[in-house]
């Protein structure tokens, strides 16, 4: 079988199980991609793995579908959170689309002192790491946060996850060993445009669990940032060992 | 001096040159910006370096700057070359935009077996280089090529460019020693959707001077393996070192 669609639901998936679609899923298998009665697509739900389902009613307000076996379990990424500040709207959704893609479990919105988005669409963002998730063939979608105030978030963190600070004062000769860095719980940040304030700089640091990583020589974007910051993370301590 | 304007030119840059301005470049700094005469910008062409310069003519379809002096020498990004299938405009614009902050010397879209996009406008994309440029601080543009056939690339190749290729179908574990390897000239290889054809890895392989690099158990985008794989590149052979 080549089943090249790969379709979110949020429903249980299991042997013999079956998955309603509604209104907007149906447009898209049947309208959209002209599927019909005992196409076989891939399911996946985020918890159960992806799984291998054929069409076993198609309308043009719903249909469904019946799991016949699993065909991947589910792959968690590594415990990694994607803290970053919102920019323009086109590239934050470029920033959630990278991180669910690269692997990010987690991704977290921060409202720093130069932030000039006060809020985001959070249902819009977190549709958009669905999609990402859907085209890269991942298992596992990860949770797009409600914006937090930098405070706030740093007020109760856990300090048994690390952050790794992408400091854009730092030379680029200073490069934190970060393969030598401790394992478990992490979390990247991105400042914004201008990025964090020198009292947000000063936090970071006294928190006691965040190594300053240079992202080069050059100024980047904030959403080139998010995904040089993610590679370097993922290549030195997650799952692209 | 705080001058965050950062224009590029093509004019040769040096004590006392007078700059002339054309009319989108006006309208661009009067206009837009509302700079007037005596206001002190950056001026860089690629290869002078980058100047403060001020404004001795302001008109609405055009003026002159005249340099004052040199803010910092040009610099040079490694002779790293992106060569990439064209995908969809907007992923394109990005890719060429994102090469040119990460530090690629020159940028190639390659027509592959599985390229969609037959041609590109290589003027718009060059554009975006400059835009690039301005906005991370460079001071140097890299060249965007015009569309080459990748047999056609391939066929006069200069093997003492080694070729760093993002293979989809290399498992993660499997990771190269990059950082162990050649000094020299390199290009990366960036695949369309959909990878290169079997045809085009064996002969990549074949050439003699590939190294195949793992990009991570997930499927990368095309915009985000340049991205990833521009980062992994810089940190263990670039000037992120």
């Amino acid at each position: 079988m080549d089943a090249k669609i790969r379709l979110y639901v949020e429903h249980p998936l299991g042997d013999g199980q079956t998955v309603p679609l509604d209104r907007g899923q149906a447009h898209y298998l049947f309208g959209v991609m002209r599927q019909t009665t005992g196409a076989q697509i891939l399911l996946f739900n985020g918890q159960d793995g992806e799984w291998r389902a054929e069409v076993t009613e198609a309308g043009k307000r719903g249909g469904a579908l019946t799991c016949l076996g699993q065909a991947r379990p589910l792959q968690m990424p590594p415990d990694l959170w994607l803290c970053f500040a919102p920019i323009k709207k086109a590239r934050t959704d470029f920033i959630v689309e990278k991180a669910a893609e690269m692997g990010a479990a987690r991704i977290v919105p921060v409202q720093t002192e130069f932030t000039n988005s006060g809020r985001i669409q959070r249902d819009r963002l977190q549709a958009h790491a669905v999609e990402a998730a859907e085209q890269c063939g991942g298992t596992f979608v990860p949770e797009v946060a409600e914006m937090v105030r930098f405070d706030k978030l740093l007020g109760a963190w856990n300090k048994k996850r690390h952050i790794m600070f992408c400091d854009e004062a730092l030379s680029s000769s200073v490069h934190a060993p970060l393969a030598a860095a401790h394992a478990g719980p992490w979390a990247i940040f991105i400042g914004p445009e201008g990025g964090f304030s020198e009292r947000e700089r000063a936090r970071l640091q006294t928190l006691g669990c965040a190594t300053s990583v240079s992202l080069g020589p050059r100024i980047l974007r904030a959403d080139t940032a998010a995904v040089a910051a993610l590679t370097i993370w993922q290549q030195a301590l997650g799952d692209w060992r």
